[in-house]
């Protein structure tokens, strides 16, 4: 039996992946950059063993149905294949998330399985190996290998294209995210679907492309100058960007909620009221805003007003991946 | 003294006016069709008076300042010059809407202004010189020049940009539009402002461009056909693309209020109830839904649940402009 576990946290992006240009290898349309953040967090136990006569995947205690099975055992063939390995595998995966407001993500649950497996089999891979292999289970989940702020080299192949740290000198622990939850029913359209449906149908879609490159170059510029207004300014116009090319998506659809445009605008009203905040969103309602620590509780205040204590959940610069050391009792 | 009167009425457009190409002459990047209705009016006299020294604008009784004034001024200098006239002039309007919704639209004035004009200086135009008249004070001023279904022609100069009737066998008749009042406040970014900013700024302006004459083919088909959820359906698509090339403008912004996308998302559902109807938007929050006359009980059935009553406004489909004989106690 070969046994690995590790953890990986999640990452939201600050400039968006949005696209795929190649469905099989995950190979991204653009480059993206993310901040990993320590309050969502996924654990993952990996177990291949000849006992087995299918793929098992256990999340959060429970068993899960052939579908989502399924999708687990799509990378575990990867590895298979790679590692010329016949054995079926049990994967158990917990998600750590502050309450069950569906903010589970495939980021860290594919970041966590990448490395369970790479320690399972003593894979011996390095960062951007690791990234690579995640990369293939998830796209984003590439991300989740590197702590704070990391870049997504979108590459041309499956050689090329991976995650890196970007160096801040510490800066990111300055900073902190505000996750404002607004609905925690299920998506109508899953990112996945919806970036496909974007990429071939919208014909702001080329658009999108046009900026985003330069998006990230000021990004990068702003994390090298510890410049948070810079970093926040494109940040919520490169996430406005992303979602305004779903509204010429055929059809068009958006993942905004009343709810959603009603947070952004009061991230408006904070920052003009002297506030530096910025909001950004992905495949769903939620609204991340990025705000400096030494404002966090002004921010909190601010928002106090207008939105339940019970919505809002804090989270700070995390690290990058861990193996953990298997314990006994989690042992088959 | 030359004295004239005239009514107008506003007009939704269904494939949005949204972009100039010279912003002198009012010529539009693209063609655009709309709906004039029979809820909002305005009702101009003018009076080109050799005892004025000055031009008097007098909108719903009071008179206005210098600088509306002064728009008003710069409508009736083009006038002046092309009849060789050195008359100041007194311009009095009055908006008719249900309530003081803000919904006072510079179609239906403009429209009215020209027609007054016209008919105070007796010069005898054609619909299509009127129409390309009204388009100098605004630019969807030369649709509400037709009553029913009208068609802007881009066209690419002063003579050929106008507006002319789409035939239509009375289709309009049988349509509603039902005003969804969503804020009254002042607009932030006025529809000139917002489309001069996308023109010059948005990524997406492009893919704007590029599909608009296709819905506009669309929805004449569709008139044509009297095909309600076809006309429907590229008339919501266009708005929401519409809005979406604001996403992406330098710096980015929105029209919709949470409130907004409230509506919008009602209309949605009740459509998956089986409910045919469909909305558009334009440079502000409110929300117009496009429904069959035999559907509209039900569809205000549908909204009373969400929505206060006194929100919505129903419209039928409206004439054209009118001249109207000048009352004696009106006079100077």
């Amino acid at each position: 039996m070969y046994v690995g576990k590790a953890r990986a946290y999640t990452n939201i992006a600050l400039i968006k992946y949005w696209g795929k240009k190649d469905e099989r290898l995950i190979l991204p349309m653009n480059s993206s950059l993310s901040l990993t953040l320590d309050a969502f967090y996924t654990e993952t136990s990996v177990y291949f063993d000849k006992s087995l006569t299918e793929d098992l995947f256990v999340l959060d205690g429970k068993k899960q149905d052939s579908k989502q099975t399924a999708k687990i055992s799509k990378f575990l063939d990867l590895i298979r294949q790679q590692q010329n390995l016949s054995l079926f595998a049990r994967v158990d995966s917990q998600n750590f998330v502050p309450t069950a407001a569906g903010l589970a993500s495939s980021a860290s649950g594919l970041a966590a399985l990448a490395g369970a497996c790479s320690e399972a089999l003593d894979l011996q891979l390095t960062e951007t190996e690791l990234s690579r292999l995640a990369r293939r289970g998830s796209g984003s989940a590439c991300r989740s290998i590197f702590g704070g702020f990391a870049e997504w080299q979108k590459g041309d192949s499956d050689q090329t294209s991976f995650a890196k740290a970007i160096p801040s000198e510490g800066w990111e622990n300055e900073l902190a995210m505000l996750f404002v939850l607004v609905d925690d029913g299920v998506k109508d359209i899953s990112s996945r679907d919806g970036m496909k449906r974007t990429v071939e149908t919208s014909s702001f879609y080329s658009g999108w492309l046009e900026n985003v490159e330069a998006d990230l170059a000021i990004a990068k510029e702003a994390i090298k100058e510890r410049d948070f207004n810079k970093l926040g300014e494109v940040a919520e116009a490169n996430g406005l960007r992303m979602h305004g090319t779903t509204l010429a998506a055929v059809p068009p659809f958006t993942y905004w909620s009343p709810e959603s445009l009603n947070v952004m605008q009061l991230v408006r009203s904070a920052r003009q009221a002297g506030l530096p905040c910025y909001f950004t969103m992905d495949a769903g309602p939620n609204v991340k805003i990025l705000v400096e620590k030494k404002n966090l509780t002004a921010l909190k205040n601010f928002l106090a007003e207008y939105l339940p204590e019970q919505k809002l959940i804090t989270a700070f610069a995390g690290p990058g991946i861990e193996a953990i050391p298997i314990e006994r009792s989690e042992d088959l």
